[in-house]
């Protein structure tokens, strides 16, 4: 039985193709697409879902557009990654999906106690909508089967030397989430750099002979170009459907279990994830947290799942 | 004309003044009471709320439960400044005034988009409801007219040497509020010890020969043996009705403008409300601070609200 | 027997006085006089030191100069108040003692352990000397009466709102000197603000007829100024003359036992001393704290300081 | 022409061998051995200093003790990897070689100051002593050609997730020493973890034949046993000879320009070097990091170094 998620994401390119991969794999259930301020402001990420699900043919799921600020500190955007529209690099028509009028936490909190059976939240997006989800309703928690995220790293950042974007933009809701008590997966950098868009993978998506595939090598093509440019990544890593795959195939994102704490307040690393692989500090097991991606099993998903939806379109 | 305000509270002893004054004054019209931990959990906090309604007569002002835990930390409750039930002392009767259903946070938005005025917001609390307003509700910001707040201190703190209950159980969204841009006048601790209740002040209370004026006098008295017992005050202050005070009549409460900070990261001073009194520092003013008292006018308009709603009763 | 001290200064027109203080009071026996970087240079404070030991005839007394930094921040002075030279107003005629070839901080630990009796350290000025000491020579510690110093606050601050200069300089160099585990005795601004240099002081001065009464009440007259421009006291508070009053005799400077604790991360607090008056905090006491002054009994030493010197002058 | 170095020590299993591989390679000229607090007391790490010293050989080489504490924050030592002598394994004798009656930091400035040319600095420990030198002794920075340092990490830590245990022993000490303006070269534990002493760099130091062959091996095997338990390394990384190898030869290391902050502040992440590999941050370069060793190159160095001090024993 396919299990019930919602995205709560920024597209984003990695974003456009985790929404993908969600809609477009047998194992998932998409609920609800949820946006919030992140690679770019929420009026931005908002109309990159509704692209997203146009181009991919995606309706009938929900899209609720939440936060346009981080809890506590002001919004910063990656432009510099993602361009100026949150998604630079192909040509989208007028999208055909429109947000309903709900705010992204009501949507989720109607669909978490309505749903008959708990839901997992796969965040791919800084964690502003799911701290104010815990905070507005408290008893969320308890619909909810796990909050499987990609954000954070077990080592370097990219937002600054400590820091991974996604938690560096809203550290506070971050920790929220974290120390929330609901189970969390962390897919943080570490794992996420495992999965490259390599030529092999961008000739299979051209491949399949699809306007979605072109479409996602485009993406693709993009964010190899900021990739270079920016760290000197040979082929980009596909952050967000990390996250979404671990839910699908656990075998495909192995974990372990550690305690993870958000630096609120270093003066160099703010926004660090501090995950105890070893077992330093006597805290206790917080997370599960992704260690290891396998490549080939995760490819494979992604390019059926756009191969599904190509087809549909 | 009156003004509106929505009181935002704990009670609390002082909050429990805070709303007859508010209630029971011609120059303020209580659109409503909500409710939030602080002095005590949520659950208690709302309990006496009910409590102060009932045994003020204050009926047809909707009073709404709202946030159990702070934003980001733990909470702390201030049981040895208020007892077990955050209001001991006298005997309630089983109240009869009920709380609405809807969040504290829903019904303030829904009261500051529906009235036909900007509304005053008077929080006498950790500031966890207000923060989820404006994170919840940016707009709502548009809808308010000001927030008169009781926390903080331009010196030293209540409950570490350098922060003030309120700030210190909520400091994010203390910070959330000073940043917000909304005009802020910000009652802290160095203007609410001037509000002392003093032998002469209860026996005014008591002389009114109504029971309400007994108990807030029970009130009062339980309030001065914890003074006495913590701190060493020979009478009790009053916090929380002075900030009531100030929307009554900014003749009141004298105020200068400064820029204020919440420390959110020292390791001493977690809480603390840095006010830039002297300019020391190149920042924006964002609040307007409460300096001085005029303690003979404060104390008749408090005795005069108990005494109208006493008559009533 | 009077007391052996050695102060420890940046003069500054405060440091100035409290020399004096210490050399014309028989209560007193000044063995040395260091300098560190603080309201000015090391090498004007320094320079400032020879002309004040001049101007009023101090001899035989060795003058060191010690840091020229503070221990981890870069410098920051006090030109704004105590003008380019560290101490504006009056003219100096080139001084004619001269410092001793010795770092500060060797000379301290030699007479330290040379001097038949533990010696009391007085630093009136950044505590990077101090610091330094201790750490290059823990033994240094066995040897040390009781440091009195002039710093920190247990209310607002002079250079931020919540930090008094001396300890804003170099607050690591504080925390290493309250955490020592030496007696330390705290004269902060709480009470050197008790220490007003009102007109009827200058008179007193002025009334000596001596040249070095009138070069006093220049200092004061160039330092009331400034105080009534930044903060706008009527009569300028003399801050360092109040620890060495303390050592003179503890009955004009009245103290209570409390835990005192530096501030070294706070983003708005650092620098900040953070009393713990009503032991809120489960804290050992670490230090006596300055809270009242008799100021007719401080203003009776500091004048007949002043005039025995002038006369021997 | 060899190098002039100082090492600044606190041994330590590796810290053993790295006096033996700068006191063995003829491309150093090996002034001096001082000792700090670390890896455990001071006491202790000067005693194993001498041990090392007698046990290789090593005379006429000054040794001297430095400070036993950090400078703002108590002591930690290490004795869960080096056991409760600092460097436990092998039998020592009563060691022949004695201490010169001189303070670390005072030889140090002697031997900067006396010496033709600028000394090397190689601090294997926390830099505490460095730091001292460079607040008592300002114009040694004028002396000192590079201070080549064990410490830190591009990565992760040693003793906390974000902290590698030199560095997060004395954080302030970091500080100064990389704010210092010296030219400073880090090798850290992203680079030291490719300097394993595999079973074929046991057999090799075995295969020598000589008795200080067989003490390194025996100090590497307890070595191995410890990173086995705590961190499940086949073969243990031997850090400190790395920054003796790389002013050995630095084609044995290379390094990359970048600037390097330590994090005083955080909770979670306080003495974590916060090194910027992809300039993320606008700050200026001040140090050189290393990130590839050559291993073969590194470990024939440091066996031949041994071999040339065994046989002169």
């Amino acid at each position: 039985m396919p299990v019930p998620i919602i995205i709560d994401c920024d597209p984003g390119h990695d974003d456009a193709i985790a929404i993908m991969l969600a809609a477009g794999d047998p194992a998932i259930d998409l609920l609800a697409i949820t946006t919030v301020a992140g690679n770019q402001t929420v009026e931005k990420t908002t109309l990159n879902a509704r692209r997203v699900c146009t181009v991919a043919g995606i309706t009938g799921v929900p899209i609720a557009a939440g936060c346009a600020q981080p809890l506590v500190q002001p919004l910063l955007v990656a432009d510099d990654v993602h361009g100026d529209s949150g998604m630079d690099g192909p040509q989208f028509a007028e999208p055909t999906v429109d947000v309903v009028p709900e705010h992204a936490v009501d949507l989720m909190y109607r669909i978490l106690t309505e749903h008959p059976e708990p839901v997992t939240l796969v965040p791919t997006a800084p964690l502003t909508n799911i701290a104010l989800l815990l905070t507005r309703y408290p008893d969320a928690a308890e619909h909810i089967r796990e909050i499987v995220l990609m954000g954070g790293s077990t080592e370097r950042g990219n937002r600054t030397p400590a820091a991974e974007f996604n938690i560096h933009v809203d550290p506070e809701a971050a920790d929220i989430v974290f120390r929330s008590g609901v189970p969390v997966t962390m897919c943080g950098l570490n794992v996420t750099h495992q999965a490259l868009a390599t030529p092999e993978v961008l000739a299979r998506l051209e491949g399949l002979g699809t306007e979605l595939g072109r479409t996602c090598a485009q993406l693709m093509t993009y964010f190899a170009a900021t990739y270079l440019r920016l760290w000197g990544f040979a082929s980009p890593p596909l952050h967000d459907p990390v996250a979404v795959a671990r839910v699908i195939d656990p075998a495909i994102v192995h974990c372990v279990d550690a305690s993870v704490a958000v630096e609120l307040r270093g003066q160099h690393t703010r926004g660090a994830t501090v995950v105890d692989l070893h077992q330093y500090l006597d805290r206790p097991v917080n997370a599960r947290v992704a260690v290891t991606l396998e490549p080939e099993m995760f490819w494979d998903r992604v390019i059926a799942a756009v191969e599904v939806l190509g087809k549909r379109t």
